[in-house]
């Protein structure tokens, strides 16, 4: 089927159902960063592929919004579909609403699946539409009626995490979000983003790409929990832990019907990572609370079991890098290394260290232009070559059944420019800054944000994405609350949060430089001025000091730089073989 | 009458219009900082004289809440009256929202003169009373009938601010906000902050202390503007100049008469510094578009001549700064000096400066353990009488005709210990950090706080309030909406903004520090990575490098000192007198 008969066939099921204009998103009913090919709606309806887009069809027009990242890429996918490529997050450009303020009349119904969207995003065109008279018709999946091979659920393999590196068990959890409830006078906690589920009962799984999560929902009761669940998922050891801990196994597909038996009850939902459909269904006959996830709040703060896998983690992720550059220094120049090569072998190497379950994110390698594409996504086709000279970016990490990792590395293949290597220096200042910082309980953010660019800024320069985003333990590689960036984001830094801390510097056409360890929040002292913080460094690897200009750091910033390289070489080296040692004595060299 | 007889009275009233608390806040009707006497309700009713307090009186208790400055001054002077001292700002301490909803039943009423509470304070503990079925009266002033010997509303002469000051003239003002009315779909603006009417109109007055504000209200209308003031305030020629312009005079008291007899107009008011009576008349036959007063936007943003006036006024108190540092050298050790003579004769040499108008707020002058009072206010009983050894705070500003200056300077007595050193030099670091910054636009305050805070934070320091303040010109010496502050505010600092740059520390019981220059933002460059704004400072006096550590600096620290102290020294010496400019040069030596 063309998109355009797609199209067609989705118009006439719109006009069945008395529906003007029908949105597709591509989100799933977890609200996942990765969405699993069931859900991948707007794909299956335009044929684009990007990771963010909004798609609108009117029955007598097609539009789809992506950001600026997606603009050539989408221009090339829409073609010949009728579908009209729009930018979002552009000031000056028309929004979906107000487009579809627009192209409808007063009365007129815009339909969706509501179990796609969250109730913080449904909402908020919701209320733009009513101002307009124009009606919502939220739970209706029209495009399911037309999709003849839509893939099933996914359905991999289950399994417990073991306490040695979750730290808490799955009852003391429940525990803890009964003691949340009662603070908010809830009878119900309704729990639907996978990792917040996945940290609640202890369980990993394969369900999302790069997450090691499974497919579920979960009700935590006034006494219990209920877990929805396809229990062929996990072996029959695992199934009686769960029963014998209280836990109430249900279908995952009948999810939605309990919660239509749910009744006078205050119910305890997140809105940003809820959807609206379990919202639609309960509201009628119960009390919402509207709250942050307890689990999410719970969950990044790192216990010290979990802090010990993440270490862990850290030192089998330097391992495989010292592997990665050492088969990378043997071979370039010699065969032909491309980017898509070296994501490979990043992988491969991460491979051969113990507990290793698999990426924990799409690797993203970039040479020369490819370099500056923030969230460039190598495929063997689009590769560039690497030779001897210049700069290569790589960012990728790790899920290990003990911790998690991200790391960026810019490092130099060969000759490098002046201009390169003051951009390197300003962005290694900022990282450096920033970890170095401490502060007072309280602090957000975005409050320290500016720490990890202000010696770009000084330069007039800067880069467009966040500094930091929090890192789970053997869960999602991206998970808050906590975060370091710009936006205004109220939840404080606390002791065992975990962060990234990624600056950056992007040259469109020229190259690109991250570089980026993963810190931890740690106490400090307490005195007449109040309760200090302090970062921890996470990460294990070496920064390259060849692409280090000297003259414009501080002596207490190469103070730091030494620091950290005795500190990974004293980690690493109880661990290496020789080859490996050779290689970090070199990288570790004091400036 | 006894604070006890007018709380007895006041019963009586609520009785009789069957209220069972009321409450008294103690602001005017235009959100002034500054209160006049006229409504000084809290004061009048209990006897507290603190600048911050919430007073609630129910028919058998009664309370007044204010913050940790004032928890002794309050607790002795609400000695004996029957009214309880509570705790505000403090987070684990019952809030008056509570205490009333504890002492009330439901179906109870809450009074108070709507007159003197914001929109935006009045609908937040509105709608917390209404939860519990608690009413509200707003329109209700008890305490103006048993205020028997009320001060009448302020009567001070007004005169025209010229455009030789102003830059441009009030007919384009209003011009501009017609324009805004027009973005905003609305027929009626709203301006009841007497700064805002002050810019607006071009008029200038003394009914407030410290602010050059004039006792008004005003309309813009579709096509012109009504300005309700006294007209006895002006002479003959400013009157016809205010008609000429097309303004219509109307008395100050008829302005809630003429807002009952508005019907069926979209009309803007701004939330934060609109009275919620005003609101109250207008809701049911208009509708009220609320947004941030355009005039305060505009007011914030200098133009050339408002900026010229501002670096002039800057110079003025340059030279009456050194004639004080003059005075004090003179007399220090000599003769008897007390922090209140430092006020009185801070005051004294700006006023004989050409164009002074009076001082800008209170002066803060601290020695010792006055020092470390942040909102210390010096009277001649308290005063610490000053002695040739340590350090002493002055924070202090004048009104001119052309602009208006806030300056904190901390200078050595005599011999200093390192711990003060150490403080002075941390603190500067973080004021000149702050100041070198370059920044792109869209960049709001909250980014930029930390960079006067680090340098304290890092050595475990900080201090408990904003960093800057937006400043009037010849204006109020507090304006928005522009900040530097750890808090939120999503105004982006812009060019044209000035602001106070005021980091410090205090030590209880000890000393306190804090240095202070008034600085604005200025356009940089434009790039590939945006466009960049800086800062340029426009205070104009040295900073006492005898306290500074030069072994904390960064060499790039010590050359921004020089180079200020040179600019201050090129700027003042084409005014000095001898005496003046070898004072001059002493203070303005390189490091």
């Amino acid at each position: 089927m063309t998109i355009q008969e797609k199209i067609k066939l989705l118009r006439s099921r719109m006009r069945a159902s008395n529906i003007q204009a029908y949105l597709v998103n591509g989100s799933d009913p977890h609200m996942s960063e990765y969405v699993p090919a069931r859900w991948q709606s707007r794909q299956f309806a335009s044929g684009f592929t990007g990771s963010y887009g909004w798609m609108a069809v009117t029955l007598d027009k097609a539009a789809l919004w992506t950001d600026s990242r997606y603009f050539l890429q989408a221009k090339e996918q829409l073609k010949n579909t009728g579908i009209a490529m729009m930018k979002a997050r552009e000031s000056e450009a028309l929004t979906l609403e107000q487009w579809i303020t627009t192209e409808l009349d007063q009365g007129d119904t815009v339909g969706f699946d509501g179990s796609c969207y969250s109730l913080a995003e449904a909402e908020a065109f919701e209320s733009k539409f009513l101002k307009k008279n124009i009606l919502i018709n939220s739970d209706i999946d029209l495009l399911d009626e037309i999709w003849s091979n839509r893939p099933p659920l996914p359905a991999s393999k289950a399994f417990l995490h073991t306490l040695e590196w979750a730290g808490i068990s799955r009852t003391q959890k429940i525990e803890l979000l009964h003691s949340e409830m009662k603070k908010a006078d809830a009878d119900l906690m309704v729990l639907t983003a996978l990792d917040d589920i996945g940290w609640t009962f202890n369980i990993r799984g394969a369900d999302v790409e790069c997450n090691p999560v499974v497919l579920s929902f979960a009700l935590i009761t006034e006494k219990g929990a209920k877990l929805f669940i396809d229990k062929s998922k996990f072996e029959t050891y695992a199934l009686s832990e769960l029963e014998k801990d209280g836990i109430e196994l249900l279908p995952y597909k009948s999810f939605y019907g309990e919660l239509q038996s749910i009744r006078g009850q205050a119910v305890v939902i997140d809105p940003d990572r809820t959807n609206f459909h379990i919202k639609n269904i309960l509201e009628s006959e119960n009390q919402i609370v509207r709250q942050l996830s307890s689990a999410s709040l719970f969950k990044s703060r790192k216990n010290d079991a979990e802090l010990a896998g993440m270490k862990k983690a850290q030192i089998a992720d330097g391992l495989a890098l010292l592997d990665f550059q050492l088969w990378l220094e043997e071979k370039l120049g010699k065969e032909t290394i491309t980017e898509y090569d070296v994501a490979m072998k990043l992988e491969a190497f991460r491979a051969k260290q113990r507990g290793y379950v698999g990426t924990s994110f799409f690797p993203i390698v970039g040479y020369l232009d490819h370099g500056a594409i923030v969230h460039f996504r190598v495929t063997d086709e689009i590769a560039n070559e690497l030779n001897p000279e210049g700069i290569l970016l790589f960012d990728s990490g790790g899920q290990y059944q003990y911790g998690t990792t991200d790391i960026t590395r810019t490092i130099s293949l060969g000759p490098v420019t002046y201009k390169m290597k003051r951009d390197f220096t300003q962005v290694l200042k900022g990282m450096i800054n920033l970890t170095r910082i401490k502060f007072p309980k309280g602090t957000i953010g975005c409050h320290l944000d500016i720490l990890a660019r202000a010696a770009l800024w000084n330069d007039n320069k800067n880069y467009g994405h966040g500094t930091g985003h929090g890192v789970g333990a053997f869960m999602n590689v991206h998970e808050g609350p906590q975060s370091i960036r710009p936006d205004f984001n109220n939840q404080p830094l606390k002791p065992g949060h975990i962060l990234s801390n990624e600056p950056g510097i992007y040259r469109t056409g020229e190259y690109g430089i991250r570089t980026e360890n993963m810190i931890h929040v740690v106490e400090d002292i307490e005195n007449e001025f109040g309760r200090f913080y302090k970062f921890e460094t996470l990460t294990k690897f070496p920064i390259d000091t060849r692409l280090v200009d000297t003259t414009l750091l501080t002596g207490e910033e190469i103070n730091w730089i030494n620091e950290y390289h005795k500190d990974v070489l004293s980690t690493l080296s109880s661990f290496t073989n020789p080859a490996q040692l050779q290689l970090l004595k070199r990288l570790t060299m004091p400036l």
